[in-house]
């Protein structure tokens, strides 16, 4: 039995509550059971240097957890003075994972810059992110096109992250922290709407794993995405009906 | 009359929600108006270098606001790679304004490490990061002390602050962030339950100001900081009996 | 008694020496007792970025300390690769106190740069910066208006600081560094020539302060600055004239 | 047809140079093709600090690339003053692949530090890193096995990587920089000599990618690890003797 | 005897490889016995800010020295953030000698970066490094007067370097690791095809050395250099027919 | 004839103060013309961390220049976030030409850490701050001897430096600003009491210089130096007197 009773294809209660925050062009503050990352789009007039007089726009992310988001306090990136290797490394997926579903040209010279704040940790902050991130964009970017600011809506599809995992031997979905730190396997998903792969991070921790283990956490994956994109859904919705 | 329909003497909602967060020893997320700062209290075993074997303790505070907390987005510092010379003077500020009513002796050879994270700024971040650290600090000691950790109680007061400024001429407590950025001058007061000052900052913005309209500000401000007195000892109460 | 033998109204022997550097456009030595502070004014004829095309000029401070101006050698801030909070929190302060005496139209799309550097410090380094920094200042803007480059001057008034605080439980005026180290109560006070107050920054070292204290400390101030304006009118004068 | 006139299943010339450094325990210059990869293996006494007194020993692996190693000179990381976020991406990927197949006990308070330097680049240099440090490593521990410094060896398994990807909608094997910067995914696999899976990183980058083409590229991946662990084990053998 | 078995006036083997980089305009691997420096030069169509508009070019070098080129490992400097003083100084002189052999004006608004990687370190790395890239520079200069890209050769002269010092107090030309670090006096020499000189360096390492001492260090670099110059023309005429 | 009318072995006006600093150990304002530079010396009870145990001590300096020491603001280095290459090849250059007449085992396990900071500059900082260093450091270690901290006075010798260059093809003695901004050559030299060479850095600026140049500058050096010396001997007198 897993730690919080769930069962191997069971996610943990997840929330997108909309418009948490009221300068953002979208907000989203996502939850995965005591995850909970605060996702933020704000759109800019003006993209990157290496960018400009290209017609196309641009979507970026930046990641950061609060210092006492975990058990222990961590170190403040700001006051370290850098942000680790661990934090450019989710920062460029959840830009990557967001990219793969905008139509750039759509968006024109804009830049759409998404802030993913991990106020409190419980394992999955990542794929978290990637999932209330999606919202946040599509809520900014679809005032935009209710607006009259863009002619049409650059968003493709959606997008959406899961963590799977083998934890004492059994593949399972969306490991808590207390699994993640002790399972075999650890891995990500992203995918999206129309069930295509944008990306996969698998990673043997304490052994190697199996092909046979990864066909399972990668079926596991698309269980669980499938119910994190009705969610997005309504979420969506609900925001841009307020 | 003041954009936000209040009178001079009055402050804005103010709201001090303890147990937000499941990790550290204790917490505060305080709001004013649509100010919203996250107030984490962490207790750590040892202390700085330049402190070990002297049989006290230290407290000390961080402060950060999250780059879309403003209206336009601000750079996230830790990308940036430092902390501005503005966050560095808040955050001494904070450490400053609680240890100011701590005895540092009772606390014994432990660090209570507060951080302040701004998660929607509408002005008044540093006092009411200071209002809120003083709970979470308290919740944190006061569970020390019920634990056994501690035999008395090192908290020797309350400490809670407020602003006030010369908006359009007169005289007006807790300014909001239309108000202060045409202010004519700006001041923050950190008092105590029994009535001292631990400080003082008024800057004129505008012009100088006068004597007359400074004795009015620390009015202001001793009217401001009795009902913040009231709304901590409620908090604390409720934190300490969860 | 104080440890210098001073009645608490009296000042420390106050000089400001002017024509100190070959180079810059006003200078300014500034002594107070042991205390020696190098304050240079640098015009420059581009503003910052952010400043730009709106016709105005700035007026901007550096402070530093060279590592051996203290009893024990300090950190050299170049080599530790970065300024102290401290010493960020001196030059904003520093900076802003002359800003509100220039009138930045008048002064056009210029920059005034001031470095304050402390050559040996007992105390009171920064209100000492102050006072010589705007005898730098006002000779660099003198000069400007002499030689026809601005046709009126932009300084509008004198600005002095001073500090004063609770030294054995009484109120004294500008304290040395062993009163200040041991002061339960340290503040510092920028005032125009004018009688009207640019910044004031009181705080409670060991212990908060009472009103009665703060009122006493501001009169000390008043005694205080009234000396340091005849002085700088005096020193300017003589650098005008030379 | 590949642009390199390869079939889909076949590798670029691959070499595995060991004895190519006087003072590094073990050391490995690998190619594929253009991709010259330089993999020193360092044997130090101490290991990082949060792991003293353990009884472990810890493997790290350090990243670069010489600024030419590339069509355009990119910047000097060392003049940059940090490391770029796809840097230290591939360094953990690197020390991670290692750690997996060593067994940290047997290593005792050990650490093996690994510098992967590019000296030059067209595709590929994180996995021909891997495959290249391996060697290095395996050197450096053999001959504390044959000195008698270390009892049992502690190197568990093989493992070696290799990238694969979708170029002009057909997977193939070991993209080289033509073919990779134009693919429409991109993946790197960290396979074991026993058939285990260490890590899979795969990326659509123009578009997703299906669960068929996956399985593909998982296939080839296989067949060139195949070949890769045959490579390691004769330059293995060849510097263990030498 | 020297502990190489070298007479005093005898250099190292000496090898100038060219071609050893398919992007670099210009390379070349320097090697000084065990000594070995990877010389790369790119021609950049763009110059510094502070040159632009001049009409003139520029040549700058970097160098840097990868971690385990050393006996024991030293810290990779792209990860400790920063250059070292010792590089610093070191890529000032390699850039220093080149500008005083090239002209600027001819070379029109280009930039020539090089860089010196030192692969593996047995004293006299900032001589070979020069010596290296002089040959690095003239082939990729030479490669844009034989494209009509320069209608004259910018080279005006040979430059090469090389290191002497007082081992056991007798002079010797080209120390190497061990001589380096035992000996009483270090210098370095760099010098022109035409006898003049361009850069001297020479430092007493454990006591004063004397002027007549210093006359012999001299004439030492003469002779090496005269070596130098003609291997160099060697390996130049070769790259450019190649 | 020189632009400041002197011949070509004549110095600028050179003075040695002592006593200029109430908490140094030793301290020196050394003035050649307008060039003026502070020199503190702090002695240290504790060594370098590579140093401990090994019963010796170290002498280190820092160098630094005030941003307005120079006809034009420079940046703050301390602003900048680090200290540029100039600066560290100065500072390097300076400790390693007072650790030439030190002993570091009379020293014992203590530390002179050297200051030289330019007040105002014009030519020969790095030459004027190594003269003026020695006074001080000689100071606080004459000090020490007489107070019998020390049995044994470490210091072995005194030395001194001198700037010479070829200006107007001219050799001539101490270069100030205007005649080393437009020098053929330029070049330094440190040279012991006892009339050992410590270091010599000799560059060519416009054009290679010849032998018979070099050896006519180090003629001047050693007229120059003997002149130091001199001042060097009084200047210490007066300050162990005081």
């Amino acid at each position: 039995m897993r730690p919080s009773d769930r069962t191997p294809e069971q996610l943990r209660a997840v929330t997108l509550e909309t418009g948490v925050n009221r300068y953002a062009e979208g907000s989203c503050l996502v939850t995965f059971g005591h995850t909970k990352v605060l996702c933020l789009a704000s759109v800019e007039d003006k993209v990157p240097g290496w960018m400009r007089n290209t017609g196309q726009g641009w979507v970026t992310a930046e990641y950061g957890m609060l210092p006492r988001a975990t058990h222990t306090r961590g170190r403040r990136e700001a006051a370290a003075g850098k942000q680790s290797g661990r934090t450019q490394e989710i920062q460029r997926l959840i830009g990557r994972s967001l990219r793969a579903v905008v139509d750039l040209k759509a968006l024109g010279e804009r830049q759409v810059v998404i802030d993913c704040d991990v106020i409190q940790a419980d394992g999955g902050t990542r794929t978290a992110s990637i999932t209330g991130a999606w919202v946040a964009m599509a809520t900014a970017l679809g005032h935009l096109v209710s607006e009259g600011v863009l002619k049409t809506n650059p968003i493709l599809d959606q997008v959406a992250a899961v963590s799977c995992g083998v934890f004492e031997n059994e593949p399972v979905l969306d490991l808590d922290y207390e699994e993640d730190s002790n399972a075999e396997a650890d891995s990500n998903y992203v995918l999206t709407g129309s069930g295509t792969i944008v990306e996969i991070q698998a990673t043997g921790e304490k052994r190697g794993f199996s092909r046979a283990e990864f066909d399972r956490l990668f079926q596991l994956a698309e269980i669980g995405c499938a119910e994190l994109f009705v969610k997005q859904k309504a979420a969506l919705e609900a925001a841009l009906k307020a």
